[in-house]
């Protein structure tokens, strides 16, 4: 039978079902507007708990069994370690080890160290990979690997898809930094701190059954209980959840590129002139080098006009905590941390605060923070001329990247994408992007080092530009200059198989990403 | 039509329906099983909120207006202001001012600032109370005076009540101390500080429509965020939310009377005698003189053994933050601040730890907090020779008394009931209490000025007192000596019609109060 497709609000075809579900074609921002109700999982007793509060079980494979795990299951994990995570591997191991089939693999987002991951995809244990799948695990993908679809979803997308019932996990594994045996847990101490657990909050919230997974048990109660332990099942102990320096890094640094450095200053400037940087403003950059470069510049700028902002929306990091310390920022609100600076800060100080993808992303919510932030700098791996933007797939047609948090963040007030003009003499200004992940008109401005051009729908910052000294310019003459350097690129060939979908905020799908022809 | 009735497993006549609700009957301790489902309430959508956060609305009845208020709705509020609340009276005037009727008052307590109340009751506003009736409510409630029935719920079982759906609220209003124009609300600061909003959480989580009211709006972040924004609908402003001075004490004491030190003293020993007092043990006791008098008697103990305590279970009060900024006691896990310094402490110390219905007390939950205390000090209005204990009416059959979360404690290791053998010349100790509100089965040791008596069942505990000095007896010797002093007691003449249920904490009837004739 063949698959009927569909055009969204973005035009791009979109096949009616994806791994057997019906799919909602994305309807244009803000227009879809759901009727469903909240995912209702089944209640628990306290009389089919023990009556000390001590659930623990010798071992994973143990509490997977206990847990009454079964082909088909939809099992998640969570990135908190980021690339060195120990855990994810040893659950499909142990699944594969069992006989297990097709189950689904929800993970908040994969790193290079899920590369063994691959063989559970071709032998079968795992039907599909739900989540962002960065390096290997999408390059496999990407020609065509899974069985399934792979379904990329934002931050904030993954909890609305949990909270809506759209996934149901029917496991998660939560591996914490520090545990109690009833349950509670976080990411503050022990020596896999990662500072905070807002990525498996949804997952403790409506999995049918959750297993904590630790090396650093302390008695109850574990405080703060970032995880709350009324809603885990079972606690494993093991010698090592992760591996610390692949976890946070020690420090992060500032670019060194001038280009890259210029495209920040030239960011800040803006910022500035259009009148973002005042008193009591909010923003959020990143943990990349040029963001960090940014966020530096807003530090001078605001020193310099001798005011500080009222928040600043994490990824934390050195810089940002040294903001906070200097007292140029009043509250991190967190998101992740990215270096053992942040998880620091977050451990002592009451203002630098834990924030989790419902606080600050879900949309199917009573509102969230990215509409309170003034402005977002993010990054992009294309943008189009009516401002479409791409952060999953690289121009030759890979999927390469995850969402994150990007697609929640672009509700902020401003968003700017500061982005080179081309990189390895591709140009990142195209006609189309291969992939939509974000609609241009929530996009204001790309700021590159040959001029920032500023979305026509931004009358207001054309306005206050418009006797400015920077290079302000449009995205047409940004993308002509870019093909006058490179050349104009060539169409990727790609093939009829959709090997994933990128949902938008509100579990529409905006877009698939095809089979690569090598 | 004639009202049937079951007799359920404490032996009490039950109606089949209360309030037109079919009624499941207490089978037994940890002997109902719940098969349902969480509560689902319908999503909300960023799209129908301000893009700025702002969700201010210029007064309680817009906000109620806007809420969808209708005739016979539920309407929710808590007592984090006890007597000193400002704001339930207002939402029944202006209900009243509409011409709504038949609307359902479901407070997580009433205190008698709540007396205007009973004029909503006679006008038909309110239909009935589900929540405890402290005071002229139970008075007015015991007498006939409402149109439907009340229905007493412990914390956690309010909790369970609203996470199962058992109650949907149409429209909880949040009292607030301290709130931002998102919604995020705490109980920490401004000049009606009463610690935490704990009692509000299920509400926040499962109304369909949440409105915070403030009389502290800072600009967001409101940090911490004891109540989370992306709840909350509509933020009104107000003059006063309570009346400081009688949200909490500045001083709470230690009973003088010396019948009551004595009590205290001989629960303390008792404590010591049978081990429960070692380094690591858990404890929680209360606000009252008598429990205050036990906590100074643990303290002297710790000190002398040279150990602490790993947690204490508020109500916090002064004597229990002397003990946690002594090094006494590691944590304290708060769910109700009964004074300034609890207020205080609970602001600036991270070891004084904010906690929920949900977290320490809700049954249907993946356990709780509860069963982890190692002994837990309660009150009674009578026992009987069961040891089944009465909370909520006096002996003369008035319901004067919620049930808090005297019953959700039962599941603590150890619970001891530290009265007096009789109080105004009636014996507290009889044949039947008046109305059951926990079964004998979880109550292990009554502690009287004239002896203590040991639950059969606890073998563990007779064993380990067998060459005890204390006066170590039985309660039917206790029962006996307070008759010989006081009299038999007549019994009470009660109706037929059931003015009020007690609920179990897992959501079926304990039993019920009936009408008391003048």
């Amino acid at each position: 039978m063949a698959t009927k497709y569909l055009k969204n609000a973005v035009g791009r075809m979109i096949p009616e079902e994806i791994n057997g579900k019906p799919v909602i074609p994305f309807q244009g921002v803000d227009k879809y507007i759901t009727e469903g109700r909240r995912y209702a999982p089944p209640l628990a007793s306290c009389a089919k708990y023990p009556s000390d509060g001590d659930k623990r079980v010798q071992d994973l494979k143990t509490a997977l069994k206990k847990a009454g795990i079964k082909d088909g299951m939809t099992i998640s994990t969570h990135h908190h370690f980021r690339n060195g995570d120990l855990v994810a591997n040893q659950i499909f191991k142990a699944a594969s080890e069992m006989g297990l089939k097709d189950l689904v693999w929800f993970p908040s987002a994969s790193f290079p160290c899920h590369e063994p991951i691959i063989e559970y995809l071709k032998d079968g244990t795992i039907h599909h990979i739900e989540g962002s799948m960065n390096g290997p695990l999408g390059r496999f993908a990407s020609l065509g690997g899974m069985n399934g679809t792979g379904v990329l979803r934002s931050h904030g997308g993954r909890y609305q898809a949990v909270q809506d019932g759209e996934v149901v996990i029917d496991i998660a594994v939560i591996a914490a930094p520090t545990a109690d045996p009833f349950g509670n847990a976080n990411g503050l101490t022990g020596e896999s701190a990662c500072g905070l657990l807002g990525f498996a909050l949804a997952d403790s919230q409506y999995a049918h059954k959750v297993i904590v997974v630790t090396d650093n048990l302390v008695s109850f109660p574990c405080v703060p209980w970032q995880i709350q332990g009324n809603y885990v099942d079972y606690v494993v102990e093991v010698d090592h959840v992760g591996i610390p320096e692949k976890i946070v890094s020690g420090t992060t640094r500032i670019t060194r590129s001038p280009d890259r450095l210029y495209i920040a200053e030239l960011t800040a400037r803006f910022c500035d002139e259009v009148g973002i940087i005042r008193d009591g403003f909010s923003f959020q950059a990143g943990a990349g080098g040029t963001s960090l470069a940014i966020g530096n510049y807003f530090g001078e700028i605001m020193r310099q006009k001798g005011i500080k902002a009222r928040f600043a929306r994490g990824g934390s990091n050195q810089y940002l905590v040294d903001m906070l310390e200097e007292g140029l920022v009043e509250y991190i609100l967190d998101g992740q941390t990215f270096d053992l600076a942040g998880v620091r800060s977050m451990r002592e100080n009451p203002n630098h605060v834990n924030t989790s993808p419902f606080t600050s992303y879900n949309y199917h919510g009573k509102g969230n923070f990215a509409g309170l932030v003034d402005v977002v700098i993010l990054g992009a791996t294309e943008v189009d001329v009516n401002f479409n933007a791409n952060v999953v797939t690289h121009s030759d047609g890979y999927l390469l990247h995850g969402i994150g948090g990007w697609q929640n963040c672009l509700f902020s007030k401003t968003v700017i994408l500061p982005i080179p003009l081309f990189r390895d003499r591709i140009p990142i200004i195209r006609d189309e992007v291969t992939t939509i992940c974000g609609p241009g008109e929530l996009i204001d401005v790309i700021v590159t080092e040959r001029g920032i051009a500023i979305n026509p729908r931004r009358k207001d910052l054309i306005e206050k530009t418009r006797h400015s000294k920077l290079p302000i310019t449009t995205i047409e003459a940004l993308k002509e200059e870019a093909e006058s350097i490179c050349g104009v690129p060539e169409p990727v060939e790609v093939g009829e198989r959709v090997i994933a979908a990128i949902k938008w905020v509100d579990g529409t799908v905006i877009d698939v990403v095809r089979q690569v022809i090598e």
